[in-house]
Formats: structure tokens, sequence, C-alpha cells
């Protein structure tokens, strides 16, 4: 049997799990399957590890992206998930496989990677170079750090809580319609705001820190798979359900432009969008308020409430005619 | 200017390390340019992370190497970078880009992925998986620790100093001469020994640990590109030369025999062969005794004097005959 009829990535990363799993040491608090992993080293203090491989052809197309901007988004993929368990970033390591690039190639995707890096307070400290006959590849490995009691997991959230998500969604992915459609330089000069949050994503550090210091969430993880699929994963990892209220989904004012000009759904991009890097948090509705003012004081971003955890465990979509739906792109037991 | 005619791997290291470097922070004892970053983690306790990007047609050939051997070998050398700084190994991340193998495939690589982690003490407890449409992908981040007071670098060879090196050299090479002649199953059968070298290196842990318990090493560093190269490296680090005494190289009868058998010349297999993982360690005369009766003791593998440290800044050979040459496959300021 092949990958490909064995059922997704699920089922690879349980395969995987399971070969690996079973002998965990007593210093290691989270292991495979989350978004990163993290290690106790010392009392009160977790070291947190996350790992990126980035293949050209998969993970982006060398004409669609700008080496700068190449290296800055992959250094903030991985500072995300530092920033989904509510970490600070410390350390970056680097390593690619290139073919025959112009060396000014290089130097602007390693200015686009240390500027991230240096940008969430991280310095790229190692890494590996290599030659590459084909594809072009790049991995990250990030480190961070957080103190054992501000960590936060996805796997907290309870019935009854809220939802709330950080800054606004949809606007990575139709910057990559932009940019299928137009190319690299037009579809900047005409749409240039969702094409920035698509090429230049800036992963919610501070924002993370300063909704966990009201030491109230209850879970949290980043979208990095557009809303409805990480909400998915949230629910499956506290065993819990979710209906989100599409007509209170935060959008900007040019992802509207874009998704009108561009003949798409809105709310299909703000559900199904993927690489926002926007936090996805639940906790409960006495302390919403809190947490949105600690998230906006930080750094002006909003935090917006868009649904509530359920038992029930489906996830689903409170459409504004009022009526109830399966959230595309999510799942549930009824289809 | 392409990378290819802008002065190869240090080069493009160097300008990678230009690029990084200049804000480096308190707790990074080490950084770009070696093996692994060491960062210290607390009081007297630093942490190790070393990361290597291996793309077939590159770094291996499908088929020249089964999934299981793939998967141990990728992580062995990995752990040998710990070993290098007489680290103990702790955690392995592990990443892949494949195309739609069989799961069968995933499962041997996996196996033999966690079977060499915890032969040497480590666990796998995360990582990315990914499709690809072309290369097969596989990238490794290995974690490690030592106590301050115990790490040893490839800066700290002193003029005088004896260079020992554990095992046996060549072997590598050899197997993989007979795996690009004979094939994968052939070449098993006729070179049992070197083969299984090649495809099933064992890194040094448990030696490095036992050489750095006597306290008196200078410098060590592991062998992956080949004696002569990587004596070099160490020469650079602690600016000083060296001198090889061609004829005490340790080789096994299984090399000799392969070697005839391909008409190969055994002191090139030894002293460019790569991929040994072997250790390579500058101490003082007066220390070696102590050090070779540690690291037999330890394991049986011995480890054998084959030449000494100069205070002029060139890495010869002194060959069986008593003439002084440059190095084949080091470098010196002569040629």
């Amino acid at each position: 049997m092949h990958i490909s009829e064995f059922g997704g990535e699920p089922a690879v990363i349980d395969l995987i799990a399971r070969i690996c799993d079973g002998r965990n040491k007593g210093d290691l608090v989270l292991g495979i399957g989350d978004d990163a992993a993290l290690i106790r080293i010392s009392d009160g203090r977790l070291l947190i590890v996350t790992t990126d491989l980035l293949v050209e052809g998969t993970h982006f197309r060398g004409d669609l992206i700008d080496p700068y901007s190449l290296g800055w988004k992959s250094v903030a993929a991985n500072i995300s998930d530092i920033a989904a368990m509510a970490g600070r970033p410390t350390y970056t390591f680097s390593s690619f496989a290139l073919d025959d690039v112009e060396v000014s190639f290089l130097e602007s995707l390693y200015h686009g990677m240390v500027d991230c890096a240096r940008a969430y307070g991280s310095e790229i400290v190692g890494g590996d170079t290599n030659a590459s006959k084909s594809s072009q590849v790049i991995n990250i490995t990030q480190l961070g750090e957080v103190a054992e009691s501000k960590a936060v997991f996805r796997s907290g959230a309870r019935a009854g809580d809220r939802l709330l998500v950080t800054g606004t969604l949809g606007d990575s992915k139709a910057g990559l319609e932009a940019l299928f459609k137009y190319g690299l330089e037009n579809a900047h000069n005409l749409y240039p705001a969702v094409v920035e949050a698509h090429l230049r994503p800036r992963p919610r550090v501070v924002e993370a820190v300063a909704a966990a210091g009201t030491g109230t969430l209850h879970a949290m993880m980043d979208i990095s798979d557009g809303l409805a699929a990480d909400l998915a994963k949230l629910c499956a990892a506290s065993k819990v359900g979710a209906v989100v209220s599409t007509g209170a989904l935060p959008v900007s004012d040019a992802l509207r432009q874009a998704a009108y000009d561009l003949g798409l759904s809105v709310s299909e991009l703000a559900l199904q969008g993927g690489e926002e890097y926007e936090l996805l948090i639940a906790a409960a509705e006495t302390d919403v308020e809190a947490i949105t003012e600690a998230v906006v004081k930080a750094t002006g971003t909003p935090a917006t409430a868009i649904g509530r955890v359920t038992a029930e465990q489906d996830v689903l979509s409170e459409n504004p005619d009022g009526s109830i739906s399966a959230l595309k792109g999510g799942w549930t037991h009824f289809t």
C-alpha cells in the first residue's frame, strides 16, 4: 500500500507515533502530534522545539515569492509555532539544499531569515548547507522557551468556552490567489496588503505572551491550515466541539476588495485560508474581555470572539440567517 | 555570480555567518561554523543542537541503501556530531518530504531511525511530514547535553599534542565503492563488514564520553568528511598544523581485502574516506595512554596514535619511507 491510499497525514503521523512512542523520558512534556515538542530543561522552564521542512513545488513556488520573503516566511511559520504555546523564540537553525543559485539569492534569503528571527527575539546560530540537483529545500528548526506555568496547549478547551482569533482571517490566501492570477510583481502592485500578508506574515508572539499573561487561557494554537481545519484539530485535542458564527469572522477591507475583484467568497477565504499565523484561543466567557484588552494593549492587534466551544464533538457553523450547518473544511459526525 | 563560482562551502558558510553574526546572546557558547551549536541552559549545563538535511541524489542513492539503513544512518550522522563534543544525545526530530512511497518503506525508515536513536539514549519526539513531487528529502535535528566542564571543541589542539583516532578508517568508503560496483544485495554478500560500516555506522558516543572523562582532551571532532579533510578543519580551528604517519593509520582486514579486490588504495581510503564517524582526538603525549585505556575499557574500541600536532600550520604526511609530503586531501601552504 502506498502512502496516498493510507489515510493522509493523520494516519502517517499515527503510524510514526506508534513506532516512536512508548519510552518517553521523564523530562518530555509534549511529544509527537503537536506543532512543537516541549522538554523540561529545569524546574519551571520548558524548551520548545519545532521544525518545518519546505520543498519547492509543494510549499512554495519560486516564481511567486522573492528570496527575502521566502526566508522571512520560512522562519515566521516556525516562530508562529512557538507563539502558539505562548513561548518566546530563542534560537533558529536554518538548513538548505539549493541548486546553483545566484549568491545574491542566498544573501536575500538569509537577510529575510535573520530579519524575521530578530524581529521576534531569535538569532540564527546554526544549520546545514547543501547543493541540490533537483528541488530547492529549506529546513528551519526553531527553539523557544516558556515558563511551565505559562505554557498553553491546544488540548485544554472546555464546553462553554468562547473562541477568539487575533487579527483578520483569509488575507494570506487572498494574496496567494492574487499571486496565482497576476504573478509576483503585478499582484503586489494591485493588492499590496493581502500579498504582503501572504509573503511576510507576522507571527503573534507578543500577542500570545500578553494573552497568556492573563493566566486564563484554556487552549491556544496558531492558524496555519485555515480556521476550519485548525479549529477541528483544537476540538479533537480537547475532545470538544465548536460553533463558529460566520458573520463574526474578522476580515480586512483589503480582503473584501481582493475577494470581490477575484470572484472569491469572503467567508471561504476566512474559514479555509491557511498561513495566517493568527492565534485561535479558547477561554471562559468571563475572561474574554481581559484577554482582548491585554492583546490590544500589547500591540494594537484586535482579538475577536467568533464562536463557542460545545460538549458535542462537532464543528459547526452558525450562519447569518440563524441556520446551523457543518463548518466547511472542518468535520462533523453528521456528514 | 553563482554559488558554484563563489569558493565552495567555506565561502558560503562565511557569507551566512556574516549575515547572521554580530548579536549573539549571552547564553550562546558556540554558533555557526562548527558541527553543532552549544547553548547554556543552566549553570554548568549545555544544550547541543545539530541538524542535517539529506537529499536523494546528493547525499544518498535510493537504490544503494535500504530504508531501515537510510533511517539509521540519517540519525547516526547527527548523533555523531553530539559525540564529537563529548555530549549525550537526548531528543531527535525527524522530518521528511517523500513521494508516494510504500507504507512499508516509511515503517522501515522510522524503525531504523528509532533503533539508532535509542541505541544512543535518544528518543524521536517530533518532526514534520510532507509530500514531495521530486527528490526524497530527510532532515534530522538532534539535541544533546553536556556538562560545560566536559565539552570538547575542535579548536583546542596545541603544538606537541598527539593525534588519536578511534576504530578503523576507510571502511565506509570501501563499502560505498563496493555498492557502486556490485549493487546493494551483491555488495552486502561479498563485503558485509565494509558495507555494514557504510550503511549502519556506529557513532562513538560512549567512547567520546569515556575519553572526555579523563579530563585531558585538548580537541575532538568526528570524522565525517575523511581524516585528511577533517584534520585540516581541526588544525584550522586550532591554528596549528599536523603530521600524520600514514603507516600508523588503523585499517581493518575487511578493508584491505575489499581494497585489493576493488583495485583501490588502502591509504587513500583511510585518509579520504568520509562517513566513518570515528573520533579524532588531540591530547598531550603524557595523557595518551590514559585516554586509550579509558576508550578501550568502555567499549573495546581501540584508539590509535596516528601523528602529532605542529606549530607550523600545514597538514603533512610522514610516509613509510620517512619522507614528508603534503597530506593528500588535506591542505598545505606549500602547494
